[in-house]
């Protein structure tokens, strides 16, 4: 979890993996134990070396231990889906749930029509709880205070958007059950996706303005190169962070579409970059995406990563062949 | 800011500045510029290089630009002065509005008496909202939801605190005016004590749990070295930050007391230490720290902090002398 700085659907309210990490103990390259297991909010004292070591990979010291930082369980939990017209909308819808809602807004997943279709395919018992819309995202609200004043607080909002247009219908749950269910739709995709056979994934980052003009630009340049392909986006839009996965048109050989990975993760990844975004956001280059890595960074961001990797590893000796 | 992860009153709700840094540019030891202005929420994509310039002083590279996240602005603000025995009572006040007001608490500044009288010495236009308490807290609230419902969640809260006994009293700020004079109690403090002389003052932090023995043990040490010596004890209590001044006994030369600096930093280091404290929590090690940071810094951390400063600066070129 810390060695790949793991994100979920909370990372909008709470921070990546990094954002809990006050302290850590980590073997290095020479074999030698450091700890730095501190529980400071604050501590200026030269460099904070747990960061390099959060989200590495354990490609420059191996973790052992860790102190992190928790945040008090919530009292109150509510659970929205709400329908809109076009990602254009949802970013807008969740500007005014930021605003409205400030640190109760814990998630907001964007799911398209597409996602949810394969979803309930493979796992029907679980209801579309708005037939028809073209996007759907899921909202997760915590607080502190009552459940009520809670619900009173998302109606309030939604009713904000619904006015503004941004919305065009919301369902909000009404049990625990309800909440699970909507949950369900949206957790049930990956699993779907994977028994309706081979596709494409790719865990793409963007500034959260610029989501829709990608999805747009993405979307068109791909489906002129490979006409009726199937896009399955759905994600954390409250992070930007988009799970941009495509099944091949219908008739297109399963196993010809896979080896177009590499011509479609470059499409992809080529307009994440012209919008200054990111090839990996929660999952990380491993091995899969060195050689993307060095296509999109660079030569400065490359030497000081291979100068940090040197310093710390200077035999090569931890997880190596990963990342760099 | 960038350089020191420069700190305040609101550390406790929206981190340090480091949490604040989505991107940077920065210009490097050997004269390029690296252009990390990235403005994402979720970035797994090698080494995050920007954690290594934020807090180093300047001495890893030069900051040039960055790209900040920002939160959307409060709609409604409160603000309490809140009188407590000791400060293991403000510690467990803390946690008190922590579980119910959860991310609408900003800010949570302890006072001493001492430290007020200080202040009130010389802005005496500043009333004591509570006079005779021993200890004080200044909560500091914000929410995107009405004042009324804000002020409701803090009277609440404060009942609990008041019914469990860890508050003794507690006024509301009836205005902005109110409010800012609370402010202003205790953000005079530091000017009032540079006119009342010299004193030695220490930037800490400990782990919040660890604060009432800390100011057990390093007092009783201290009061038996330099009986009667003065204490000035403040600061953001919510990150377990203190700023813990010491003026000169009464009759004590200040020149006297100003060259114990060295014994009485020792002295108040060690309790810190002992306790996995920061002797430097927001203001950086700087030329004055670089000594101590030899001391309290474990061999491995040393020579880890040497080693991503040669692999950056191999000529030793960017702010020298400072840090390491």
């Amino acid at each position: 979890v810390i060695s790949t700085n793991a994100g979920g659907t909370a990372v909008l309210r709470f921070g990546n993996t990094r954002a809990f990490v006050l302290g850590l103990e980590v073997v290095v390259a020479d074999g030698r134990v450091w700890n730095g297991l501190r529980g400071l909010r604050k501590d200026n004292t030269g460099y904070d070396l747990k960061q390099l070591f959060i989200g590495a990979e354990g490609t420059l010291g191996i973790v052992t231990a860790a102190v992190l930082a928790l945040h008090p369980a919530p009292r109150s939990r509510a659970t929205a889906w709400v329908g809109v017209a076009d990602v254009a909308a949802a970013v807008r819808l969740l500007a005014t749930l930021r605003a409205a809602l400030s640190a109760r807004l814990v998630g907001f997943e964007l799911v398209s029509a597409q996602a949810l279709a394969i979803s309930r395919r493979y796992f029907p018992e679980y209801a579309d709880p708005l037939p028809g819309v073209p996007w759907s995202v899921l909202v997760e609200l915590e607080d502190s205070g009552t459940e009520a004043a809670l619900a009173a607080a998302l109606e309030a909002a939604l009713a904000e958007a619904l006015e503004a247009g941004d919305a065009l219908d919301a369902a909000i749950a009404g049990s625990l059950r309800e909440a699970a269910a909507m949950w369900a739709l949206r957790e049930n995709i990956a699993e779907a996706q994977r028994r309706e056979g081979p596709n494409l994934k790719h865990d793409i980052a963007l500034p959260v303005s610029a989501v829709p003009e990608f999805l747009d630009y993405a979307g068109a340049l791909l489906d002129r190169r490979y006409p009726g392909v199937r896009f399955v986006v759905f994600g954390h839009l409250g992070d930007g962070n988009l799970h941009y996965n495509l099944s091949p048109p219908p008739g297109f050989a399963a196993e010809a579409f896979l080896a177009e990975a590499p011509q479609v993760a470059r499409i992809v990844h080529d307009e994440v970059a012209a919008r200054r975004g990111s090839i990996s956001a929660e999952h990380g280059i491993g091995q899969l995406k060195r050689d993307e890595l060095v296509r999109h960074k660079a030569a400065v961001e490359l030497d000081l990563m291979r100068s940090v990797k040197a310093a710390l590893d200077p035999r090569g000796l931890l997880n190596p062949g990963k990342v760099l």
